[in-house]
C-alpha cells in the first residue's frame, strides 16, 4: 500500500481530498476534522494536542491510508455513549424514541452567551430543515422566550400535554416566562423545585417529533445542570467559554462536571472572541483566545469562534433573533451536527 | 422664609450650594443626590422620576429651604431597613456589631460583572482606609481568589474560627477555591450543601472588625440569595446590570425579589456600558444605557456607570486587580458610602 497521507499533512485537506478519513480521526478519538483548531493542524500536531503516543500515531496514519484506498482500517466507529440518567416517560410515551438527540447548553460561568449560542443553534439547524425545540433550563433568569418574541401561554395538546409555543421560524419553546404573570416576576424558588419544574419542562411538554432538543442551562454545576444531567436521557453537552481566564476557570469546573457524571461533551464553543468595529478592527476585550486550551483540556472539538456583535444585541431584545444571520453561526451548527453524524 | 430654592433647579446645584439639604432629600425618599442620573436633573424632575403628586413636591421644596436657612424640617432621616433575616451568632459573637455593614451584590443575570463590581469597590473603600472583608457566595463558580491573587488554605484563628485569607491590599477574602484542591474542581452540590457553606463562611469566619463586608453572589433568585436575604443580617443589597434589555429583564426579577424579601437596595451599577478604543472612539456594545429606567424602578441611586476595560480583564486573571485604578470605580465607591452614610 502506498502511503499517500503523512503525518505532517494538515487535517483539513486530508478529509477534503480523502472522505473517507473522517471516521478513521472520530474513531481514533481525534475530533480535529470538526474543530477549528484542529483542522488547521497537522496530523501530527493533532495527535500530540490529544496527547497520542507514538505507536497510537503510527496506527492512525496506516488507518488513514488505509481508508484513503478503500481498504479495511483497525478501528469500528464508535457509539455516543449516553448520558447515565434514567430516562423520564415522554408524555406521550412511543415505543420509538421522538426525541432523536437530547443537547445540553453548559457553561459553568453566567454571561458568556449560552442562551444566545443555543437560540442561534437552533435557528441554523430549523434553516437546514430539522424540526427543533428548546427548553429552558434556566428557571430563575430565562431568556429564550424574549429572544424568539414568542408570546403568551402555553396551551393544553391534543394528548393532554403541554403545547410548546411556536417561534415564526417554527422552533418549539418552552420557558418559565410563559407561565408567570409578568416576565418581570421573580422565581424565588430553592434547588429541588427548579428540578422539578426542568423535569416537567421535559415529560409533561408535549414536544412531538423533534431532531433535536437543545436544553438552555443556566449556570454553576448545581441542582439544574444536576437534574438535566442526571435525569434527562441527554445524548451530550455543548459547552461554552469565552476567552477570559476567570471565565475559562470556571468553565473548567463545568467540564470536570460533565466528565465525572459521565456526559459527552459534543464539542466546545468559544463566544465574545473578539469586537469588530464598523471600520473593521478589531479588538480582543475580553483577552486573547483559550480555544486550543479548551480543546486539548476538554478532548473535544471547537465547534466555534464567535464574534461580540451588537446588531445581535438589538435583535435579541426586540425578540427577532431569527432574522440574524452570520456565517459564523452556520459553520457552528454545520460543525455541530457533523461531529453529532459522526458519533453516532 | 425667602424662598432660595425652586423647582426648576438642578439637585447637585442645590445640595453643592446648600449641603444641609442632602437629608431632606433622602427623608423625603430622593436617593438623587448620590445618583448619576438623578443629580444632573431639576427638583422637579427627580420628583417626577419618584411619582412625587405636587403636594408632596410643595412639601420638599419647602422643607429644602427650611433646611437651606438652618430652619426645622418636617422630615427626620429614616435609618436603613435591615434584612428580615433571623442574624447568625458570630464565631467570635460580641455584644457589639464587630461587621458595621454587611452589603451584598446581586444581580439576577450572570456575567454582567457582580464580582468585578465587588472587587473593586472593595479595593477603593480600602484605598480610603475603610476595613473591608469579601465573602464569596457563589460557591459554584467562585471568581474572587482568583481575582485578589489569593493562595493557599486558610488557617485556624486564634479564636477557633477560620482565618480569611488576606489580599496584598489587606483585604480579607473568604471564597470556596481555597478549600478545593484544585480551584478546577467542580462543586456539584445541590441547595442546601451550597446554603450551609454561605452560612458557614458568615458564622465560622473570624472576620475581625470590618467596616463592610461584601457578600458576592451568584445569578439566579434560587438558594444562594434566598439564604443570604435570609439568613445574614444585611444592611442592603446593590444591584449590577447591564445595558442590554434582556439582561434588564432578568435584573428586574430581582429586584423583585429584594422588594419581596424586605431587603433595601442602596444602589443599581450599570456596567458594561460601553467599549472605547485606544483611539477614544466609543461603542455602546450591548446596548444604550438604561441607568435611568433602573433609578425609576427600585427608586434607588445609579452609583456608577462603568466601561468595559481590556485591561481590568487582564488584571484579574493575574490576580492583581487591586494595581487598577479608574476614575470609574473611585466614584463609585464614593457615591456608595455617601449613599449608606446617609441612610444610616
Amino acid at each position: 500500500m502506498a502511503e499517500t497521507i503523512t503525518t505532517d499533512m494538515v487535517i483539513h485537506d486530508v478529509v477534503t481530498k480523502y472522505p473517507a478519513t473522517v471516521k478513521v480521526f472520530h474513531g481514533h478519538g481525534l475530533p480535529c476534522t470538526a474543530c477549528a483548531v484542529g483542522a488547521r493542524e497537522s496530523v501530527a500536531g493533532g495527535a500530540r494536542t490529544h496527547r497520542f503516543p507514538p505507536e497510537k500515531l503510527e496506527l492512525l496514519i496506516k488507518d488513514l491510508n488505509a481508508a484513503a484506498n478503500g481498504e479495511v482500517t483497525s478501528i469500528t466507529p464508535k457509539k455516543a455513549p449516553v448520558g447515565r440518567g434514567v430516562p423520564l416517560t415522554m408524555a406521550n410515551g412511543a415505543p420509538d424514541r421522538k426525541i432523536k438527540q437530547v443537547i445540553a447548553i453548559m457553561s459553568g460561568k453566567g454571561g458568556v452567551g449560552k442562551s444566545l449560542v443555543t437560540g442561534l443553534l437552533a435557528v441554523s439547524l430549523r434553516r437546514q430543515g430539522q424540526q427543533v425545540g428548546i427548553l429552558d433550563g434556566d428557571i430563575t433568569g430565562p431568556s429564550i422566550a424574549r429572544m424568539f418574541g414568542t408570546k403568551g401561554q402555553p396551551t393544553k395538546s391534543a394528548n393532554g400535554g403541554i403545547e410548546p409555543l411556536r417561534s415564526k421560524g417554527g422552533i418549539k419553546v418552552v420557558s418559565m416566562n410563559m407561565f408567570l404573570e409578568k416576565e418581570s416576576d421573580p422565581v424565588v424558588w430553592r434547588g429541588p423545585m427548579i428540578s422539578s419544574a426542568i423535569k416537567q419542562f421535559y415529560s409533561d411538554v408535549d414536544w412531538g417529533n423533534l431532531d433535536y432538543l437543545l436544553v438552555d442551562l443556566p449556570p454553576g454545576t448545581s441542582d439544574a445542570p444536576m437534574t438535566v444531567m442526571q435525569a434527562l436521557p441527554l445524548d451530550g453537552v455543548v459547552i461554552v467559554s469565552s476567552p477570559q481566564m476567570l471565565a475559562t476557570m470556571i468553565v473548567m469546573k463545568c467540564i470536570n462536571m460533565v466528565q465525572q457524571l459521565k456526559g459527552s461533551i459534543v464539542g466546545v464553543v468559544e463566544n465574545m472572541s473578539y469586537f469588530e468595529t464598523p471600520k473593521g478592527e478589531r479588538y480582543e476585550i475580553f483577552g486573547s483566545s483559550n480555544g486550543a486550551e479548551l480543546v486539548g483540556m476538554t478532548g473535544a472539538p471547537l465547534l466555534g469562534t464567535l464574534p461580540i456583535d451588537s446588531a445581535l444585541t438589538t435583535l435579541c431584545d426586540a425578540g427577532r433573533v431569527e432574522e440574524y444571520y452570520a456565517e459564523h453561526y452556520e459553520e457552528l451548527a454545520a460543525n455541530f451536527t457533523n461531529t453529532l453524524r459522526i458519533k453516532r
